[in-house]
């Protein structure tokens, strides 16, 4: 077999047999395939697509590239939620310790932010001394401890996907369908478990920004995932507008720690209890969803989420006193307010821009090697259908640099807009799909 | 400007600018750009195509690249003619000296061969002490001493064009029209030639299959080298069979002389003569093409283009007494006759696996690294039309090592197709394009 002739059949439209694509991940991760012929293959996948059985095949090639993490000296299934990502989305450090608090086992590898998203990991990092970068020996040891761990991803786990998504990022290879689900399902089913949720987010600050595109991605990390053997949901959830009030990373840890204390932003709230409802049922620790939305509730009033929580923090060497003060947290030197140019309705907002204003004050990376700054970070006041007046603040921004406010500024004024209607109500869940 | 945006553009089927396009060869060139992202656009470049103003950004960015030669100080106009290859095609050996003879300078840059097709540097070599190697001075001496001149690409031509092509190779992005005619302008742009006359073959030895392709190919380098103010033409013609009688490097060297001396196969004459004929005409040295081929007529019937191969052959080292005594050429050891299956018409042959016989007697070669053995080599002695009765020869194979002969009799043998009644004849010469 060589690779040349397997760019050619991709290219003119072929599909590839297993072993094909055995060869060419294997390959490319030892080194004997170069970037060069990777790079016009990926393009030729891109432009040319893959059936859902070459898309199984590379998964499970990139999956097996590195370790499959092994639990089963643990009691409990194990289980996780991934989501593609939007502005304010912090459910993880909420569901992780009500779902371990609730008897199960979360192993999660996350990732980190760059462009208008956030990253789990960097949102952790806020925590005074919060270790990401554990060795799988002290992950095995955390779970062991506390059912729940979240690290990054280390070089054993999936190193195929860790080299062909840097190659990806550097030649335009990145958004396709195909492409996206063997990378994220390859990691997450590198972790051991038997069952996940996905949180597939649809609007203007996902990186989906039509439904049916949202739908076809979860359907086929759906199908990608049930072939392996795994119990796999999505729920598709609107990101046409933040999660919740807080972005920036101080900023959503302080937020999440509202909601294990039984308050916090009510759709940040809903979508937690509901993604943690799901992973209890999956996970057979629940007979019905309703029954694991029963059970997270009583995790939260009864406080042994939150508690859950201290103890990760505390295992993963962060200072477990910021689950009682968040002040504790990194704070910002100056903050300043963004008003509303009229008066009206929300109608809608782009929401991505928000995610940009907080890259360029520092609370984001523009490109990988950027340094962030914990502190910076965006409040919002004002959600879609709030009626809202003239000079009333839409959103505190907390800076310490204010080199770039007025860009900053400008950009979240320009991105909420306002009608004299309320808008029609869309649902903070569009659909389940997988069920 | 990024390479990345610029390999998103094409992706996603926009049209690249001058400056574009011009970013993007300097900077591979210069190596700025690594092979991973050239690789990855000449994938989207194949898959998604490029305008005709794209393509002579491409070409002359590929011709700067490099050195573009300036031969104003030699007397005449500059012309020379590019095939793009078959079995027995070895016009150059003959046109060359020709239209040199003629009064016009033909400074050849020419290629090796590969796959099922010979290379002009390789039957050049044939000759004993013949050195396609020259600098650039050498090369320029020779063209001062006898108007012509047969070299291969030097690392001062086209430099992009030497880097692109052996990544296009490994990255099966090869055969697109816009590609291959880049490659081949950019090269012979850099000769510094006033005019070109172009061969594009068309037929089973072909890399055209189908005259609508080689009618696509050969507009596209007409277009490409008129916006570059040169005068071209085309001639759109047969590869269905053998050009000539002989195929095999000394074989093919000893049936040019052939024709220099008056003689040879008529359809390798009548195809040199109307290419020289083209030549003479654009080069403006007769005020016709029929005039043209006249002045052809006359070089060969005086012995001027003899002579003048002689005095090539004599300044670039070579062993010039081969002109009056091709015996001198190298010989193989043995012969085999390839006797015809059953009586009837030959009606077509599928020439390509004649070339391919040919390698694998090591009369060609497999990859770019395998050794030639100049004196293995076929002769044809029937022509597609021909009455042939069964047990007579089709071909006689000159060959040293028996080890893979009974393969390629059997290739030789399988591909002349045998019918019962006469075909329809088809012309030498398909069509003239760009006159």
């Amino acid at each position: 077999m060589r690779a040349v002739d397997l760019i050619r059949k991709k290219r003119d439209s072929a599909e590839h047999s297993r072993e094909e694509i055995d060869f060419l991940i294997a390959g490319y991760t030892r080194g004997d395939i170069p970037d060069y012929q990777m790079a016009a293959w990926l393009m030729a996948v891109w432009l040319r697509g893959m059936s859902r059985s070459e898309l199984a095949a590379l998964t499970e090639a990139m999956l097996y590239s590195g370790e499959v993490l092994n639990f089963s000296d643990l009691p409990g299934k194990k289980v996780d939620k991934h989501s593609t990502g939007g502005i304010g989305d912090k459910t993880s450090l909420i569901l992780a310790p009500i779902v371990a608090a609730g008897g199960l086992v979360v192993p999660m590898i996350s990732g980190r932010g760059l462009g208008h998203t956030g990253g789990t990991l960097d949102k952790l990092e806020a925590i005074p001394g919060f270790n990401v970068n554990l060795s799988l020996d002290q992950f095995h040891h955390v779970l062991r401890e506390c059912g729940m761990g979240l690290i990054g991803q280390t070089k054993e786990i999936a190193p195929a996907d860790k080299k062909i998504y840097a190659l990806r990022d550097a030649t335009s290879t990145v958004e396709n369908i195909g492409l996206i689900c063997a990378s994220i399902m390859s990691k997450k089913l590198a972790e051991g478990i038997d069952a996940l949720v996905l949180d597939v987010k649809v609007g203007s600050g996902a990186f989906m920004k039509h439904e049916a595109d949202a739908v076809n991605l979860a359907e086929v990390m759906i199908e990608t995932g049930k072939r392996m053997g795994k119990k796999v949901v999505a729920l598709i959830t609107d990101m046409d507008q933040p999660l919740g009030c807080a972005a920036g990373h101080a900023n959503e840890v302080a937020e999440c720690i509202e909601v294990l204390n039984g308050g916090g932003a009510l759709d940040l709230r809903e979508l937690s209890l509901q993604l943690s409802a799901w992973m209890f049922y999956l996970g057979e620790r629940t007979k019905s969803v309703e029954e694991g939305r029963r059970l997270a509730e009583t995790m939260i009033a009864g406080g042994q989420a939150k508690e859950k929580f201290r103890e990760c923090i505390r295992l993963q060497g962060g200072d477990d006193e910021v689950v009682d003060d968040p002040g504790r947290l990194p704070a910002s030197r100056n903050h300043a307010l963004v008003a509303s140019p009229s008066s009206g309705y929300i109608t809608a907002t782009n929401c991505e821009q928000f995610g940009i204003a907080l890259a360029i004050l520092g609370g984001g990376r523009e490109k990988k090697e950027d340094a962030l700054d914990h502190a910076v970070g965006l409040r919002f006041h004002k959600r879609i259908g709030d009626r809202v007046e003239k000079d009333e603040p839409l959103a505190t921004i907390r800076y310490n640099s204010g080199a770039r406010l007025a860009e900053a500024k400008a950009l979240i004024m320009g991105n909420f807009f306002i009608g004299q209607e309320p808008p029609v109500n869309k649902p903070l869940i569009r659909r389940i799909l997988g069920d």
